[in-house]
């Protein structure tokens, strides 16, 4: 086995507690210390440097969540992360390299090397938290959507909810970059003035504060090509009453539905997606690998001509997991693009 | 002006007596004989063969139509026809030539000849109800519908509703030459024998009979892969809920709508488009014109090789046109395949 320095002989993990009824509580949480072990042969110890807090972990939490998905209880809730290795008994994966995996809410972990990938290709010279955003799933996600789901082209007009989260922020630029005229919605004044000053919105506006299809009347008086869709609920009901013909829906994720299980969609005339010849289309990043190469060569030429920008916010501490996951799902909280948590484990002297 | 034979001085049509409220009565209509001009310049005089009997039109009857779209009282009924061309003033569509246009519920017709298309190269050897049918604009949109937007592929499962209409008849036959496994529903006992005996659906339900997500779970049970939808209502309902990961539901027409103001979608939760990579996508034929050529090439190919063919039933005489528009809406009616009303302008000496 090849090792950095002394090695944590214990991990700090938070598992679930009891399945979610209703919304999350501090105690549906565990804060845990257990022992670490050293990697067997295959194996690698990796210290945590950033974890992903994703809408989606709550769905898995949830007392009706299908089995299979669900957590039971002293499961570690489990998370995207990316960290270094510490130590590695796997040739492939040596110690010093950064990875990205299912690592969970831990500051350390001993997985098999399998289960991790080797991302300082992907990262280049940029840090590894963009394995997390610009260069990780949510770049990947918004330039699937944006691109090859929602076909953006010059000249149109995107509407973008959700637009101040970790994917939407992504979506928005990419739009952009790719000559639309882009309109993002958020839930609080504050992240619509950052959307508009600071990532780069052509407009914005608080849907808590202005009717969606008030807003986009206002906003967008010719209608919307395509809708990006963050968050379900009534922004996809005015968006799809708001798209003009051959217009698409792209259905990215149902934040708003995760906390209180489910999100419906109605449509009054059927009709009406018939003849303005409308797309309405969901998708997972994941089933769209055959696109990712070329999706991070542009994305990588991008943020090196500083046209995009990696756009998250870090909460420092593993203790502020429960926080985070709470406030990713609480409409009007106050972080801006992809919340990450990071643990101690980045921490270790390599 | 050229002329072949005598021509006839008048012409009797179907205009709208009142707008429609509620289900479509004889009342709406009125019969009218009106002088029939010869051509001026420009113009030409067509003997229609066959007059297309289409839900849509019943939608433009309304009282409650888009001003622009509505017919108002005393306008003719508008519908879709092929004729002859019985004497022109127009030299690029002369005497003889087949054409196709929007000339309405009427025997004889005077139209600029800009407003028709000569169609005698795309019929070529074939008939020239063909032009309303497999060569026309159903086998058109069928095409366009199961190959560009619903992109069935070999060994896919695709369930059509309104099978035993004029597109959905279409629709299944091309599913079924591109490979795929076909259901079709039909509201009688006997268009679901016709389907599966003389147009070679794999399997078919009368959706009056058997509750569709039932029969789909009986027919389909590892679920389907496209939807092709010809009603809106508890059909697409229960498609949606039965597709495949990656399934796609191709919205044509929603006729059960036309009859009642609007056909409602009620989507228990967006989260499933998303996790299923679905897409819900409707579409106009005409928006897709750039596939035409080579879609016209495939029909013809396949009807040459007698595995495709055009399917239609003919309602004798102009005054069949309020039983037959009242017919294409009620469900449980007993045509197959297209509805054609044959007029007496086909009868004319030429």
């Amino acid at each position: 086995m090849a090792a950095s320095g002394t090695l944590p002989r214990t991990a700090t993990q938070y598992v679930l507690a009891e399945p979610v009824v209703g919304p999350l509580r501090l105690e549906h949480f565990r804060r845990e210390v257990v022992p670490l072990q050293a990697p067997e042969p295959g194996e690698v110890l990796v210290g945590n440097h950033f974890v992903a807090v994703d809408p989606v972990i709550r769905s898995r939490m949830d007392h009706n969540a299908a089995p299979g998905w669900a957590y039971r209880p002293g499961d570690t809730i489990g998370a995207v992360a990316v960290g270094l290795v510490l130590a590695s008994s796997a040739p492939d994966v040596p110690v010093g390299a950064r990875v990205l995996g299912f690592l969970g809410f831990r500051d350390y972990a001993t997985v098999p090397a399998a289960e991790v990938e080797v991302i300082d290709p992907l990262l280049g010279e940029w840090p590894i938290e963009y394995g997390l955003t610009a260069l990780g799933n949510p770049g990947l996600t918004a330039w699937v959507g944006v691109t090859a789901i929602g076909q953006v082209a010059e000249g149109e007009t995107v509407f973008v909810s959700g637009a101040a989260g970790g994917i939407g922020s992504l979506a928005g630029q990419i739009a952009r970059l790719s000559g639309a005229r882009v309109i993002g919605s958020a839930g609080t004044d504050a992240k619509v003035r950052w959307l508009t000053e600071e990532v780069g919105f052509d407009a914005a506006f608080n849907y808590r504060e202005e009717r969606p299809a008030a807003a986009l009347t206002r906003l967008a008086p010719d209608g919307i090509d395509v809708y990006f869709d963050n968050t379900g609920g009534p922004q996809l009901e005015a968006a799809l009453g708001h798209l003009r013909r051959l217009g698409r829906a792209v259905l990215c994720g149902a934040v708003s539905g995760y906390d209180h299980g489910g999100s419906p969609l109605h449509i009054a005339n059927v009709s009406d997606l018939v003849r303005g010849g409308l797309t309405v289309r969901g998708y997972v990043g994941t089933d769209h690998r055959d696109t990712w190469p070329s999706a991070t060569a542009q994305l990588q030429d991008w943020l090196r001509r500083d046209l995009l920008r990696a756009r998250y916010t870090v909460l420092d501490g593993l203790d502020r997991v429960p926080e985070a996951l709470s406030q990713i799902l609480r409409p009007g909280s106050s972080h801006t693009g992809k919340l990450l948590v990071r643990p101690s484990g980045g921490d270790h002297e390599s």
